[in-house]
């Protein structure tokens, strides 16, 4: 069986708190690797610290290439490094093959943006008080940055907080997920082999205590995290005074117009709610369809569900796979029998087998019944129909949270209405809410977090404006 | 009569070439003033030499403040100031009160951009070559600026050249049209009363001689014109060294689609089309409506053409008046009979009292006709069907031209394609081509012209960029 | 005795609760007001949400206008206004007089910040999967602002709370500090009579119990606070989801340069150490002296910080006055003497009548002494000589602060370091730490505070971006 | 001997009018290609043309992807280009191999812009007319360019034009100097083994006719130059509609402060002064050195030009070999000569053999000497004192050139004023003028050109700017 040392300010090391790593699929321990404690913390904490001016006044050619060459032996790589993580996330092989294309490409475009930090110029003649004044505006890094990654995309989330990171000239200690903790270890061997200076990143799974850490010590000047809401929100309660950037769930939902055409929306509608079990933050929840095309959606959706392969993830023609563990698996299909219970109809899956849930289709729901108004992050979806367009809107509205939201439709009218009136951080056009791309904005409104991803919008989080008059 | 002195190097003066100004609708003279020759050009050009530093060293707030100045004192007059350019222009009062309005927004701009002309920061460090070195680029005023103004807006597309000239710290000399040089003898009374250091503006109508001087007198660093296509690209050969901005003419096209709601769009068309007698730069003269609304549209464009009221500029009831003189009066309606006998059905208009135009819309037309292919600057428009959409935005390109286009559609996909596709300068979507407003980009391609205004965009023309690496 | 209703929802009303305004000079009640309480918190919410989407949809030039038209009526009655200020904070006219006019200029920015909301372009095709797609970034209103303003400077801090939420389409309860709350109730009085719709804007005054509220309350999405330290980093904590923007304190340092022209310098220190008192966030506290003009520039400090003419702040020559109340004066005074009990020497000052602290000045200080270590926020300066420039860096480093400092050097590679060493918020070369305008990014680092203000820069964080792909 | 076949329209070809390119250190023919008439002109533009819509409808990573493949190709064989480079142009192999470099630079820096073609956003309810409405700007290729490259960086400067016409969508013709034509004709090579569609790319030495009409053709949308004022400006005449940009030479001048650290100093003068036989647009031709330092510095400077080691360009341990042809090096001594019967002194050099002319250092020298009056482009430098340094500002500005300067001072104040005053495209603090980085903005003013270079700014004049309004 395959150990993994963590690393730890630098060094690869062991510590005598073993965590076994499960392959959800089969239940079965197929590595090994160790959980820091205090103790490595504190050496994780102190070596970035030595490396925090290096890092601050590296040039930036420097940083380019450095990350560069962690893009270019991940790419080398990429099918090892979609396997292992296909077997720590029960990620279906060809979606974690795009997961490391993706991280590929988020550390290219960090390699890019190091040297594009952007600087202001200021014109402070605008008054008497600034003749003869000007100033210019750069942005300097705020120092030791926490980051604590989610299990569901376990790399190319993870790479979403360090790429940044060293792009800004910050050391980083990345919490990956207890779950998922190689495919960031194995992206930390790839580190280790450049002049990335030793110290300024550290990949530690933790215990609680250590976790905790994370969060409250003042060390730390800014705190990323990607999880769910409660966790989320908790933390920016406990993080005193350091900044901190929250990437939560939601909700997703679809409004399908009348005069969209079926067979483009619905492999988009059938990824954005199934790819990955739902286990996505922008995993559309919610389908709202104008009443003229609702039957004929709803049809067609539920026999593409069907139709959906489910298997080994490890298999490259598997569409489906398993949720991360049984606990997870047993509470989605205890909300679909509870909104059974409320009326709901369950028009397809709703069984379980261990940790695999199957796609599963309700309608006739409320906003009352669980899966609404939390977040599935399952294989679930509900599909509902509209009348007028504003109350699709309302619909999407109505919800604690605002992640993004996906609206088929051909006009420009609604487009517009759309942009103006979903109080979400993305709206897709044609597409699932599902949809990203590692360069553009990517965040929530109302419960769904604070602060942007997206390699720029995250490097200029942990970066502080300085501006100079002179 | 009145008698309104040129404004030259800063003093009000008269030259012993008298310039009668007439006004085109009773054709009489109601006004006298001068043209400049060689000597007080002269003047003009070394007095502005003498202000250069002073005006490229003017601190924002003081540019700024001259400005809004200029456009309170064009406020507090604007009924005045509308009077007198209908009179000049032969302008319906509607027109020329919203011109004034607009003139005084245009200052209003120039005097915001005047404080936040862009500086930019670039990373040297790209390479080890430019490690610990960084640059800044700000933007310094090219220096005299010769401007040429035309007759159909002779206030506004004036200010539109000086107003970024002042922004920008350039001195400027600016030519009205002979026809109208009133509208800017007046502003000139009025910059004539701020702070604006003397010589830094001077408004002359001028003889050919001079005329000629400024394209050809290379202490002018910037030439920018707004006119004719033929006089605009004959400059540029003759320009040497400076810098050359043409704002020039077109046959605007307008996109009806079938979905397009016939009660907002038909009025943006009436005025599109005969707003002014067309003597507008983006006058809509071609209109391609898709054939299933053909025929309603076409009627209903007839009719309401047809009530449009025509009569003295002065009363404020008036829709369209006269063309500027009699010689392009003659040419429109030459243009309609040559049409006609090639073929052309003409559904309205047609006919002509002195410099009276009416009305005239055209179908049955085809692209080698002059009402189709040259600019017509008058009330004359060509209605024409189409099948499919790509024909559409085809027999727009299909022009020599390309300044503004109007597509009126509520189809994203329509939006998108009319934007990749259309070979103009701005794509107007949902409105005339005629619709601009005062600091957005606003110019053209193909023969319409080189570079843009909109006053921030005019300001950067007039100036240079200048790094500094350090 | 003139009495000021509080502006609740849209109303001038008066509470049971009253409140008297005392002049910190005589340490007479001059006015009288009230504190809202609960009940009227409620109301002011309430009637601020009602109109959240009126503000939120307002176009551009409405929301100019509005802020415009408060400019003008602020200055038209500047001199009232800075009367009312100067009385209630016991700030000397001149100083009054001059934040009356910058509270203007803010109110200006803001009028032009309102219509020029930064909108960005992303092309997706950075990878196949974003091919054919394009995304635009625009920015939202967060939704209801809680502001918070100190007492030093009662209206144009204020006003840099109000004025950006405004412009960006929040509506804002401002809370006025108890002791000096009838400038921004002025203030509501003329934002009354504009078009502004009536509940976008409260000022109450507060008991303890409302002005928790404006931090727990989860309606309220963003909380920007001026003030203490202590109470800003405590209010993060309890402040829930919402969005905390905090400019808190320091004790700001300057180096003055062996090379500095002293006649230039001299009178910029004195007002940085003793303008209002002191109470200022840029304070200049700790001043750096190269060796070889220690002694000459102590000299002369002392001699001309011994010249200011201290008594009435009603009168216009009055260079310095009192503190805002006893309890501050004896603070600063009690931490003179415990300095000089540890060793410093006081060249200057250190003496209290009531409310009224000399201008005092200090060396031999270390950074143990509370003089150095704490935030002042009196007239009280400490000078130290030093050897090497980055001695002096590390001297304005060593402190838990990091807002503003003063470099006085002719050196570009000392201008260079100080930008890239000194951690704070702004470099100010050859002016005192205390140079501010009002549209320059404005905010501490380390426990100095959290964002920027600086009217563009406030109104983004009032803001979400929401970028729609299409 | 090697024949090169010329690239045209994607096919490698050799035409009936042969060319044969020497080596200017021995005056041999090494290698043979041909020149392109008329008639492979026009099967190029025809090609150009086929493929103009499919290169400006190509998605970003696409474009990308091209330009990332020949740089890492030119990166590859890097040593094999860098001694054709060498041999063709007598450029000693420690600049040829760094010109790869840069050229290899260049092309990266064009792969990353070109998924960044910057967008605008401009709100368009400023005034009521634009309420509702919102613009958006892009940027389109122009179509084709054609681009005329210089002798002296034979491939770098080629590229700059190159990658930005690919980067921007447009398809190019390039002509090479007929002097230097294989570097480009390798790179030819390189392109056509990548995606890039056959017939974006021609590299075609040219007859004189030809070459005419890469100017006068109208289907070029832009010409850009780099080469010679005289032939520049009067190409701007004879252009016709397309745009023009010129990268022409100068006189530049460097500027020394007393308190300059001449160890620093010295080696940056050298290499401005005498790299590739001053061959170069930025070449330092004309240094002030203010008077307490004048002596040393002229004594140090003669010596170490002394010391440099002239000879074979393909030696590695040359510094300075020959020029291009023996026309150039004739002229070059003849001015030497001349400027000494005025009265120059001649403190080292002023000898030739052949085509090597040697390291020249003047001094005694007037602004009507043509070494200091014109463009010297050979290894010749007038040393001159000044007092003052506003003196020393106008001394640089005393000159019809405007290209870049470069500046020694430590003073901030000094920076300030060169950044003010200097009437050039480029400031450089603390280096020879002949700093560039290939991403920086790089042209001139006065009659050092047109536009500017630098990626970014090269893409921004191919391109046209189209506003949509919506």
């Amino acid at each position: 069986m395959d150990h993994y040392d963590i690393y730890c300010g630098g060094k690869f090391i062991t510590t005598n708190e073993a965590l076994e790593v499960i392959n959800p699929y089969d239940q079965q321990v197929f590595a090994t690797t160790s959980r820091a404690g205090s103790a490595e913390l504190e050496v994780a904490i102190e070596r970035a610290q030595n490396v925090e001016e290096e890092m601050a006044t590296m040039p930036g050619w420097k940083r380019t290439s450095i990350l560069r060459e962690m893009a270019a032996a991940l790419e080398k790589d990429s099918q090892w490094h979609a396997r292992l993580l296909a077997q720590e996330a029960g990620k279906p092989m060809v979606h974690a093959v795009s997961e490391v294309k993706r991280a590929v490409q988020t550390l290219r475009v960090a390699a890019e943006e190091a040297r594009r930090l952007p600087g202001e110029h200021l014109s402070m003649d605008w008054t008497p008080a600034g003749e003869g004044k000007e100033a210019w505006v750069k942005h300097f890094p705020v120092g030791l940055v926490a980051a604590i990654a989610p299990f569901n995309f376990p790399l190319n989330l993870a790479v979403h907080k360090v790429a940044p990171a060293l792009a800004a000239g910050c050391p980083v200690i990345l919490k990956p997920a207890s779950s998922t903790p190689l495919s960031t270890l194995a992206l930390a061997r790839i580190a280790h082999q450049t002049a990335l200076p030793k110290g300024a990143l550290s990949v530690l799974p933790m215990n609680r205590q250590s976790g905790n850490q994370l969060v409250t010590d003042q060390r730390f000047k800014l705190l990323t995290f990607t999880g769910s809401p409660e966790v989320g929100w908790e933390m920016k309660k406990n993080a005193g005074k350091k900044k901190v950037v929250l990437e939560l769930g939601g909700n997703a939902g679809i409004i399908i117009s009348k005069d969209t055409d079926l067979d483009t929306c619905m492999p988009k509608c059938i990824t954005g709610a199934f790819a990955y079990s739902g286990q996505v933050c922008i995993h559309a929840q919610r389908i709202f369809v104008e009443a003229p095309v609702f039957d004929v959606f709803l049809e067609r959706f539920v026999e593409e569900a069907k139709n959906l392969a489910l298997g080994d993830p490890m298999k490259t023609d598997t569409d489906m796979s398993v949720m991360i563990d049984e606990n997870n698996a047993r509470r989605v299909t205890d909300w679909v029998s509870e909104a059974k219970q409320q009326g709901a109809k369950v028009l397809c899956g709703g069984g379980r087998y261990k940790t695999m849930v199957e796609p599963t289709i309700l309608t006739n729901t409320n906003n009352q019944m669980k899966v609404n108004a939390l977040e599935a992050f399952g294989p679930v979806v509900t599909v509902e129909p509209f009348s007028h367009f504003y109350q699709a809107l309302e619909m999407v509205n109505d919800s604690r949270y605002g992640l993004q939201a996906g609206v088929f439709t051909n006009s420009i009218s609604r487009m517009k209405q759309a942009w103006e009136k979903l109080e979400v951080g993305g709206v897709i056009i044609n597409d699932a809410p599902t949809f990203r791309t590692d360069h553009m904005p990517y965040g929530g409104v109302k419960e769904s977090g604070l602060g942007r991803e997206g390699v720029k919008y995250a490097i200029m989080d942990m970066m502080e404006p300085r501006v100079m008059v002179f």
